[in-house]
């Protein structure tokens, strides 16, 4: 809460929550078994290549996409699935993605597709995300959950990230079961047009139907320190559009969005990264955190205001978006 | 999710969810006995006639309003309930409605009026549907299945359909129990006065303050497959208000909305009609599925699109609303 | 339910839930134990008075505002904590604030600051209330009754008020467990600036990154029969932008608001104050429930409109608030 005026959102981050003792990362495991030190994956735009067509996986991975994701699912038609499997193995095994994140998208758990489509990718090594379609309850996460545990390498086993697809109204009644099926979700992605025909929506430019659901979403995203993954702006030649809907999508919170067209993506990491002088301000507090726990002292004082863990997770998180 | 460039809510609807067997009847029956072969009841307009006066059930008898409602609550005096209910027996008795549906609104189960306006009616072999006002919990509904399976007709005890009018807070905080409460409840109705008398907000010509409680509604009647109907326009001389308001309310999803006039009707019904475009689609959408599940087959392809089975229950409610 | 043209929002809240026997006191006693008979007490402005410094006690006790509250959490830097709760206690303890209500303002449970806090002003019989900050769910709220039921008087044991603070994402999870914890939680606030911080979020003008948050929080509040309290308005020399914001209040159904600046208090009290004709139409209830419950009459017709339960209560927190 405020009470002193002209406060500014960053000054009021850090008057809270006064520790008095030193935050050990040990401390900071929560509930779900996710950690305080667990790594950020940046994911500002999330782009998909048909798993398919050899020209389309080597059209994303000429893009700059945070998220390069092999897709098995809708750009795929039905008779041409296995073809794909083997050619999004392929593709894991021989491209080297650098920084960026390598994942896969399979069909949903309830069409019978998806146990092939893990067979053929979880024994690739260089697999680091499944995107997971059509999510309506956890126990469509712990049947992939299950699969991983069963035939993936240890190291994909363990250091895997899924991100979860809320494409109906089910989905939305099961948010929190979903948020915390598994440890390994890691971001929850709003899928707008499935969405729409679920419920018999009608998406507008104005977006005002799809409040409650994308706000919801992002609540129960930073509740159980999940990501946030906007709706795909589908007008994609209209770059003031686009701008638009990512001023939106991070006043309301999310994290990043998807991208449907490869001209979309430097527009949405450039509106989603932070900006320098937020980034200033957070290596400064790193810099404190690690000075002062160093010493055993966990809480500390920073242009005379007080630092705590959500700050310090603040920092973190803004830091690794950059 | 989308993964291509100018696709439409129609296409992306159909390249989903690819089921490699049958969809058979049987499977499509949920936890909730709803099944996929439920007879869509059409409701695009809900008009009350008040039960009390001769003169207002002939003139509700009058209009074309998909689902005409006898009323016994906020429409009848206190001291003329119990000649209304004789009324409304009468009239459920002696009118034949032909295909439209022939309801009776009672007041709730707290007011300790439903008893006997339930012991009136339910004898009626005609009565095809109740709007059972001010449901606060799953309790509210369950008081009213009890009565109907004592004391109602065979036919109506198996094809009685509920339909729960949310009016309070408390009713908000228990929507996903009140859907789940009986296979019998088919439509939520969102009663946007009672709902702002009982939560201290003013309606506003925006109605930005009924976000969030109209878009969990209807949120939650699509996750359960019920029906979704929205406010009452209350400028009941205002066409472009009331077209306004229609056209909002389906884009939210809603699929149908209240009457509070005759004049509404038309209006109403017209603009919560599909269009031609979507009609002939759906149509073949349903002509497909029948010809392949008489094959034994179930996913099948339209346009280069797989259909399965959440677009042929699209299609299916989209023909029983036109 | 609507059915009749024109009504008004009044009318619609008096034709409702009919009661054949009368409405005693007892019977109004929920099952959260919070009663009809509940006095209500009035806070349309919450003010905060830093309780490190006898300068900003004093002008706080000068301000009208209804919910006077001194501060232990974000207005006393950390090394100042110690003195400003003795200042507090002994600003409890000398001070008359006639009709204005006298409360305290603590660290949250979760920063181990609390129990300290609490120590040193429980034990003032003055005490009549506690703005809890950062409520995560309602083990924050058991922690404090705990302390409560431990130390404080008698007096202060049975009519404090608890006023809860929701700022992060995980309190919005956990609305209605917290509206639920304790007999004694009487109010929710929407700390704004804190649940952009832990969300990401970012505040705009218009405040639609918020529809979600503070809808669902008004929607949990009147279901439990709590009040409502919303965000600061941080323009503090714009009067116009906090008449707008109050309006918008109001119509969410908030009723009242943080103000951070002695000069807000008067346009948020004024604004979060009924009409005259309001008032006297809720007169007119109370003065008929009480003549007809002497009788042994619970339900009563006033302007040929059924009187019952939850119009008494409206009528009883419009008169408590004015």
């Amino acid at each position: 809460m405020l009470n002193t005026i002209g406060i500014s959102i960053k000054s009021s981050l850090i008057n809270n929550n006064l520790l008095t003792q030193a935050i050990k990362p040990a401390l900071v495991q929560n509930k779900y078994n996710s950690t305080f030190s667990k790594k950020y994956i940046k994911r500002r735009a999330l782009f998909n290549g048909k798993g398919s067509e050899d020209r389309k996986i080597l059209a994303s991975l000429r893009t700059n996409a945070d998220s390069i994701v092999f897709d098995l699912e809708d750009g795929v038609a039905f008779n041409r699935k296995k073809e794909a499997r083997v050619k999004v193995f392929n593709a894991l095994e021989k491209y080297d993605l650098g920084h960026r994140e390598k994942a896969v998208r399979i069909n949903c758990v309830s069409s019978g597709l998806a146990e092939e489509d893990l067979k053929s990718v979880l024994p690739s090594s260089k697999l680091e995300a499944l995107v997971i379609t059509k999510v309506n309850s956890e126990k469509d996460i712990h049947f992939v959950c299950d699969m991983i545990d069963d035939i993936a390498p240890e190291n994909v086993r363990k250091n895997i990230r899924l991100i979860a697809c809320v494409e109906s109204a089910m989905s939305l009644m099961n948010l929190k079961s979903i948020c915390t099926s598994d440890p390994r979700v890691d971001a929850l992605v709003f899928a707008s047009e499935d969405y729409c025909a679920d419920t018999g929506m009608i998406r507008t430019r104005s977006r005002e139907e799809l409040t409650y659901a994308r706000q919801a979403l992002v609540a129960h995203a930073h509740a159980f320190n999940l990501q946030a993954i906007d709706l795909v702006c589908q007008d994609y030649k209209n770059d003031d559009i686009l701008r638009e809907e990512c001023q939106e999508g991070k006043e309301f919170g999310f994290t990043g969005k998807q991208a449907i067209h490869p001209r979309q993506i430097n527009i949405i990491q450039e509106m989603f990264t932070p900006s320098q002088k937020d980034l200033e301000y957070a290596r400064r507090i790193l810099d404190g955190f690690k000075n002062h726990t160093s010493k055993g002292i966990g809480a500390f004082v920073l242009d005379g205001k007080m630092i705590d863990q959500p700050v310090v997770r603040w920092a973190e998180k803004l830091i690794s978006r950059a």
